[in-house]
This record gives structure tokens, C-alpha cells and sequence, in this order.
């Protein structure tokens, strides 16, 4: 996934606030959403475009509200073009 | 997809905004989305579980906000036992 993507920020986002707000391990977080630590380490690279379904899961295993996960600074438009 | 489930309620929060919010088809929709009228339609009847990336085409596509589009009621979890 490209930097400056939902899914790639979504990883940074994960990632950021797992070990920066809840101090958790990749471990720890992979059973508190039910997800193994494999899935969550490749989440946080951006290796993966995921699910809402997923993406809630990660969501209640941090304790946090998705749209606080989803949030990121995006490109402007006509940088793409 | 289940009713309560983040899958079927963003499909119902894009039925509702599209047809009662932004008075678009689903053709329109789909052009605006950059996806084809067909999918939009399953996702709004619940049937896919979509992701981030689809997700925010569809948001772009409203013109609004995707945490706009995922908010809804969840069932409590003592619900689920």
C-alpha cells in the first residue's frame, strides 16, 4: 500500500497509538481483537488493504474509536494529477 | 453480512445518504466512486464486506466524510451472548 493511503495510514495510525497510547505488544493486541500478531505486523507495515470488519476488530482491541484509526492528512487532490 | 454488523449498517448509512442527503442514483453514485452500480448495490443491500480503500472511493463519492458513513448503533455486547 502507498504511503499517503487509508489503508497505509490506517497501519501508522495502529501502530502509533498500540505502543505510544496503550503500550501493548503486537501479541496482545492480536488477541485482544481476535487477529494473530502475523496480521497485525503486516497491518502496521501497510502490507494490507483491509476490511471494515477487520479494521473495527483492531479498533475495539485498542479501546478506541475506528474513525480515530482512519484519520490522516491526505494528499491534496491535484498532487495525484 | 448481519444487521448490527459495521458491513451491513455502512451499506444502509450509503442507501440513506445517497438517496435522502445527496438525491444521487446509484449510476451517479458509481461514477462519482469510480465503482460500477452493480457493487454499489450490494453493498448498500449489506452483501459485501468492504474495504478501507472501497470505502472511502464511496465517501469521496458522497462528498462527505467516511467516519460519517461507519457510525452506527452497535448492539450492546452482552447482546451477542
Amino acid at each position: 500500500m502507498k504511503k499517503g493511503t487509508i489503508s497505509y495510514e490506517f497501519g501508522v495510525n495502529v501502530h502509533r497509538i498500540r505502543t505510544e497510547v496503550m503500550d501493548l505488544t503486537q501479541e496482545k493486541l492480536a488477541e485482544l481483537s481476535g487477529l494473530s500478531s502475523v496480521y497485525i505486523g503486516e497491518i502496521e507495515r501497510g502490507m494490507r488493504n483491509v476490511s471494515l470488519e477487520i479494521a473495527e476488530k483492531i479498533a475495539d482491541g485498542l479501546s478506541i474509536d475506528l474513525c480515530e484509526l482512519i484519520k490522516y492528512d491526505r494528499p491534496n487532490q491535484e498532487d495525484d494529477e
